[in-house]
This record gives C-alpha cells, sequence and structure tokens, in this order.
C-alpha cells in the first residue's frame, strides 16, 4: 500500500455525484492517480494509463484539507475516487477529514481491502465486467465487501455479457443496496444515445425476476455535461 | 381519514421509481385516488381534479395483493403514491403487504400524519414550493415528519421563489435527507429542456453554502419516456 504523501490528479467541486445510490449529490471530489486496473472503456484513463497520465500532485492530508475548505468553506461531503483510492493508506486522511465532519464516500472496484474503508460514510464498490478486459477476483471483492463501511455494489452494463456478470454478482449479494448503470466510451455521449440504452438496460432488469431490490441508473454528470474533465 | 375500500387510479409496475432518493429503483406503483391538494402543475391530476379524474377501482388490501403478484411475483418493492395516499387508513394494507415481505416506500406532500407512515420502509416528503399555488402548513409537515419512518424530503423547482422556499426548508430540516428537483409541466417533457433546467438547478445549488448535503436530481422516468401514464 501507498504509505507516503498521497498521488492526487485532481481535486474540485463542488459537483454532482453522478453515479450510483448517492446520485445526485453535492459533493467535493479527490481524485487519486494510480489503478491496478486497465478497463478497455475507463473513463478515466488520465490517472493511470501510460502516455495519457495527468499532472500528480503529492499532498499530505492537511494539504488536502486546505484545497476542500478553499474550494467551499461549507461543503462536508467528500467523494474519493481515482483510479482506485484503496491504493493507498488513507488512515490519516479519513481521520483527519472525519474530525472536521467530512462525510466520505469511496468509490472502488474492490480489488483491495484497506481497514479504512470501514472508517469512511459509505464505499460504492463496482467490480468490472467482461467488457473491460479485467477479471474479477472473488476473494478479493468478498474482502471489500466484508471491511467495508454501508458498501453498495454498482455494475457498469454495456452488452449482454456484462449484463450476465451483474446478475451472477446480484445472485453471489443478493442484500446490498445494488445499481445497474450504463456504459458509456469516452467521446460516446450523446444524450438522446445515453437514454436509448439506459431504457434498453431499464427493460432488461424490469422483466427480469432475478433483478430484484436493485436500481437501474443515469450517470447524471454525462448527460448534463458530457465527458469532460473536472465536473 | 377514509377507513372503507381503498380508491385506486391505478396499479402498474414493475418500472422505474423516476424521484428522490431511491431515484432508478425497480418497484411496482399503486397509485391511490384524490388529493387534498390542487398543484398547478400537478402531473398526477387523473388522480384529483374534477373533470380528469380516471376510473377509480375500489379495492380491499387482499385484492391489492393479488394484483401486484400477477404483474411480479418476484418484485417486492412498492411505492404508494398518489393523489395524497395519507389521505386513507392504509394501516391493514400495510401490514399485509408487510407480512409477505414487500418494502414499502410512501410518497406524500406532508399535510396528513396518519400513524401507518411509522410502519414502512421510508417516506418522501414533497412539500410544494409557491408555483403550485399551495400553502405550507408547518405544524402538520413537522407532525408529518415525526411520525414517518425514515423520512426523506424532496422539493420541486420550478423558478427562484421555488429554489427559496428549499432553502428556507432547509433551514428548517437540517438533517433530514433532502432533495431538490426540476419541475416539468406535462406535455413539457423535451430532454434537452430539462436536462437544460436540471443545469440551472444545479448552477444554482452548488454555489449555493446554504444548500449542504442535498441532491439534486431529475425526473428519471420523464427523461426516460416522457409524462406518459403507467411507466
Amino acid at each position: 500500500m501507498i504509505r507516503a504523501n498521497l498521488g492526487i490528479v485532481e481535486i474540485f467541486g463542488p459537483t454532482l455525484q453522478g453515479e450510483g445510490q448517492v446520485i445526485g449529490r453535492k459533493t467535493l471530489f479527490i481524485r487519486f492517480a494510480g489503478c491496478d486496473y486497465a478497463c478497455l472503456w475507463c473513463d478515466s484513463a488520465f490517472t493511470w494509463k501510460p502516455g495519457q497520465i495527468a499532472p500528480v500532485e503529492h499532498l499530505r492530508p492537511h494539504e488536502v484539507l486546505h484545497r476542500l475548505l478553499q474550494l467551499d468553506p461549507q461543503c462536508r461531503d467528500v467523494t474519493l475516487s481515482g483510479g482506485n483510492p484503496a491504493l493507498y493508506d488513507l488512515t490519516e486522511l479519513v481521520e483527519q477529514l472525519g474530525a472536521h465532519g467530512y462525510r466520505l464516500h469511496v468509490e472502488t472496484q474492490g480489488s483491495r481491502a484497506p481497514a479504512w474503508l470501514g472508517r469512511v460514510d459509505s464505499v460504492t464498490i463496482s467490480p468490472k465486467p467482461p467488457s473491460s478486459g479485467m477479471d474479477t477476483d472473488w476473494a478479493l471483492l468478498q474482502q471489500t465487501v466484508a471491511v467495508s463501511a454501508c458498501p453498495d455494489l454498482k455494475v457498469v452494463v454495456f452488452d449482454e455479457a456484462d449484463y450476465d456478470y451483474a446478475r451472477d454478482l446480484r445472485v453471489r449479494f443478493p442484500n446490498l443496496p445494488f445499481a445497474l448503470q450504463v456504459g458509456n466510451r469516452v467521446g460516446d455521449d450523446d444524450t438522446a444515445a445515453l437514454l436509448q440504452k439506459l431504457d434498453w438496460l431499464a427493460q432488461r432488469a424490469l422483466s427480469d425476476p432475478t433483478m430484484q431490490n436493485v436500481r437501474i441508473l443515469p450517470q447524471l454528470h454525462v448527460l448534463l455535461w458530457g465527458n469532460r474533465r473536472g465536473v
């Protein structure tokens, strides 16, 4: 685990959380550099992809806090995203932000299970379906679910094989909050096309007896603002 | 309170919950007839408006259960909407559906506070802003919040006056889950216009220090399917 200064690609907001159980929430974002995955359709490849990676700042927790307060002195919702923030030891950051009254939400793929995931407010775990090109380590995913505070699952669905993966995941974790989300490729953010895909996914899940106690969601920020950085 | 058979305008689904904290959730809907309000922009005027009201069925709780199972034998999420379902004594319906494992979500405006609102899984309370033409009885709203299980607040915002009302509401109830939602008038469901309004509302709330720990949301079903009945 990375214990030194935190490698951060961007701190921005307040903006809307575009995805998952807390879709629409006003939040600040901290986006960490580095990922143990390399999803074919990653919409944040600038956090990890050789040749595309954005400048990385190395900040200490009190510097991160200072930046958050500069962006919005009142906002106390922060989303930790990446890349995969679970690659880092964020114990100290989580403690400091918690002490200042921040509600902390984490986005990770469930391939690392550091103990600090249990000391935040919620963890959205998004295992990656076949279209990503990645394989799921089910034991590690189970560990991540077990250690996390208020875990929920989210699966991005591009095609039928992804949908089958999501269904399998639902059967493995029948009691966790669960969201299906339409996938989009960078540059492929036409509103009508996105809503058409969401309609497909909705009809698929609404008519599927296996898919119960689930949510079907768009990426709200992409509908609003397209696939831009820093929103 | 109405204690006899339940006046129901439609039972439909499974479909998506288009609004509020559980936006995107797969759910069955029961829409009750009758309302103590007459909002100028009501999108369900067929539940209450003289001359527009749809045929009302009078069903007993076991008949409602039978209909739900016919629509989807597996789905166990039900949303009770209206009109204002809190006009009815739904104690028996809530008990019967609960005994069959249903998760019950209620949508009401917070103008009636029957005890059964405390025996469901969640209650979305949506006080109506000035554009509705209605006045808020703050004591009744407080009672509804107090009696309800897992209450959250939702305000539909059409204009600046509505936004000010929402801000006042946030100050009065600083700790409840809180959603701002863009309004749309029936027939006025052009996707680009809806997203433009959502962008306005988002920018307004994101830059407002008073609006913290809030969500800004569209009506997902309107984006997907327009302002049609039965979806």
